[in-house]
């Protein structure tokens, strides 16, 4: 009999944040939930740090009152986001209660399952939100951010699941968000963590497919006894998006694995977001190819992206390899850490900075904190000497214990300060929102019961405005961040 | 040790064929023809039906002219070719003497391999051109045309891939021209193969990537023994085309599989094809997405896109989806032949004809041939009552001898008639682009002194003109045929 491998479809979050720069809005994805919900997946990712910024920030939207809307259109599939750890949707590490009140609030509106990863693959940044989410009863699913390195090999990644398991964590999500794990590894890790943690230890695969290689990856993890992966829906895929579902449906026909996924269902969701799909043309990623570089430089496209359009910026446009080649140093001396949201934006940063002012002549405030350990400890040592300009930079000593435990309660504060805001309706949820997005949350606010505003265009209509404006349309690269 | 897989770069000839209507221009391909003969391939897929026809059709180029420029300018490669058997480059089954002819001359101008197949699967039909191939001392690659059907298996496939080896093949390619061929299929197959024929006999294994599956395949069937695998440089690839050359290379790494590639060339080639592609914008296949209903239909993209334009051309654009039912009826009918050139034409007239005026109510000339033997044997009986019909049509019987044993020598003919063609220089390569292409040929002799004609355009340019006549900039149907 064919084993069942479970999977996770990626259009709602994941897919529109990698391919459109997250501005699908709630009102486009409506008409697909009851698809969804029947097609048979494990799970729909629909929440995260990017989209939720993306409703107050461009779409006007309450993110909370998406996953309520969700959970109704979707009562037979799980809910799925993905928790920064430590930094819940933010960027900064948060005080321990309100990580518990984040997960609270999150699993009573509706979430099922959250993916927690820390961008250092510190395991003390996960530990507050797994336990969170633990007590809530629903499903802790413990990360490792799979990266390139001289110091990252198979056996640190089958530790780190060691770990997760440890902590009581219901599954293992091996998380690849620049496309970098080929099939070997794939099939490796997941063997080792299978032989070290237990085979009955679930097994989750998140992978991008920016390089070309990472379905021939999941076949392999498959092979090695993956249980759960990710994928999204064909019309929605490929680039620097996912593997497309429909084709790991079909790929594994006669292998001895199978999905439960209905392929009528498929074609339904697939040819829903086809249509929609070009009303957002103008935020199409313009890195539709393939880009195997990637191996050489371990950069996520999103940076690529990023670094350029800060090195133009500064007049600087052409000096993109320059960044580049710096961006390996920049990594080594913070002790390789792997570059996801948002040490792939603080090293990319820095490394700009190297190249345009000399090597650490300027530091972030960011990058100083990376190296005096206020994100946590990264796999290998880091430089003495720009920590020690880190120090000097930040006016504060290198710690070597759990970033959070410097911080003292917040919650009170953060009621007092959202409370204060115009339009603010003092519930939890809003209190957390402006947490998280401390900046955008008052015009938000402020704006709410203007409704939400949909980003998509006619394509007839946006071409014709885009032929007016400039003859030569161009694709305006506008991507969300890398997770 | 690594075992090393060899590599076809397909980017001058199907990669364009299947992307860009087979319409780049030689002087397009020239500066990326020395990384090309530098990168370690085994060869190059350079030369076919399509791109000749395109040559004299679109270019205004001689196509041997381009065979010798390539000959030319990548000394280090075989220069191979894809040839339909006894229908050679044409669309009518040739006399023996115009087959070994023609492949004399394009062994004379440079080919090193000779890709033969047949539409139906037939092997009387390539016997003759193997023959040839030989004698000249250049590489015979037998071909097996893979489809799916109620009667073709695994064991299907290997009993013909032993008939080549019978026949004295160099090498067994195995053909997936509408991306159909899954993994497990493919593992089957080669290894069924090896084991049939012998570890030592070469496979090679052609697969497209519109289903979003075949990488996969590819790895399976190196895992199988495969010795060659056909791939396009990454910046003509996907969609309609072939699987990244550079996805390979990178998937094979610490598997125990390698090619000979040298990434540096590589990264040089797809820059180059990368800043030429966009010049070609209104040729651009609009099916880019991955097509796992293929898998139902069994029906290539390119086919669709056909019967797309023949319905629309009869005020029916509304019926796809009936004659998309219908094809696999007529398929039935005509004994389940594979569908690539010329069979997929055929097959999907038949079928708008079937919906349109009723079932066989109108026979076209090529499917009453078709359901008389005159293409060849299909694998499954053929409908007694429609044979009968086609037999009342084309005024002729059923045959089941070899289809060119009831043509007469016709080399002398085809001279003379040449001859009398303005413009025609007498050379026995003009008599064979005659030969092929009758109705184009003349005009092209006529036209040939003014040179090529590319019909790249400068992005700019090309998007100012076409706001200009159209708001709503659309891509353009126009799609090579399925090989
Ligand atoms: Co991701
Ligand atoms: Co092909």
């Amino acid at each position: 009999m064919a084993r069942t491998v479970e999977v996770t479809e990626l259009a709602l979050r994941d897919a529109h944040q990698s391919l459109l720069a997250t501005r699908m809005a709630l009102e486009d994805m409506v008409p697909a939930c009851e698809d969804i919900d029947q097609a048979g997946y494990w799970s729909v990712e629909c929440w995260g740090g990017a989209t939720y910024d993306a409703c107050i920030r461009f779409l006007n939207e309450d993110p909370w009152e998406r996953l309520r809307t969700f959970r109704a259109l979707m009562p037979n599939t799980r809910l799925q986001m993905l928790l920064r750890g430590q930094n819940l949707l933010g960027y900064r590490h948060y005080e321990d209660s309100v990580v518990d009140r984040f997960v609270d609030k999150a699993a009573e509106n509706g979430m099922d399952v959250f993916r927690v990863f820390d961008a250092l693959n510190d395991i003390r940044n996960l530990r507050r939100a797994l336990e969170a989410v633990k007590r809530t009863g629903k499903h802790a699913e413990g990360t490792i951010c799979y990266t390139i390195s001289p110091l990252h090999t198979v056996d640190t990644f089958v530790e780190m699941a060691k770990r997760l398991q440890d902590l009581g964590c219901h599954s293992i999500c091996i998380k690849d968000m620049a496309a970098l794990l080929r099939p070997q590894p794939a099939f490796e890790i997941v063997k080792g963590i299978k032989q070290t943690c237990g085979e009955e230890t679930l097994v989750h695969v998140h992978v991008h497919s920016t390089t070309g290689v990472t379905l021939v990856s999941l076949m392999k993890a498959i092979e090695a006894g993956a249980d759960l992966v990710d994928t999204s829906i064909s019309s929605l895929s490929l680039g620097p998006g996912h593997n497309p579902t429909e084709a790991l449906v079909e790929m594994l026909e006669g292998t001895g694995f199978e999905t439960r996924l209905d392929k009528s269902r498929l074609l339904k969701i697939k040819d829903h977001f086809a249509r929609i799909r070009p009303r957002y043309a103008e935020f199409e990623s313009k890195f539709v190819g393939v880009e195997t570089e990637i191996f050489d430089s371990q950069i996520p496209g999103g940076m690529i992206s990023n670094m350029e359009s800060q090195l133009k910026q500064q007049g600087a446009g052409d000096r993109v390899k320059e960044v580049l080649a710096e961006v390996p140093k920049v990594r080594q001396v913070a002790g390789y850490p792997p570059l996801v949201t948002p040490s792939s934006q603080i090293v990319g940063t820095q490394a700009v900075f190297n190249v345009l002012m000399g090597p650490y002549k300027v530091l972030t405030g960011e990058f100083a904190d990376l190296m005096l350990g206020y994100y946590g400890e990264t796999i290998g040592p880091r430089d003495p000497e720009v920590t020690r300009l880190a120090a000097e930079h930040n006016k504060k000593p290198p710690i070597t214990d759990r970033p959070a435990d410097h911080l003292t309660p917040e919650w009170d504060d953060l009621v007092a300060k959202a409370a204060a805001l115009d339009g603010c309706n003092g519930s939890d949820e809003d209190v957390l929102t402006y947490a998280m997005f401390p900046q955008v949350a008052p015009k938000f606010f402020a704006k709410r019961s203007e409704g939400p505003k949909n980003l998509g265009k006619d394509p007839v209509t946006a071409a014709a405005a885009a032929a007016a404006a400039n003859p030569a349309v161009k694709a305006i690269d506008s991507r969300g961040p890398v997770t």
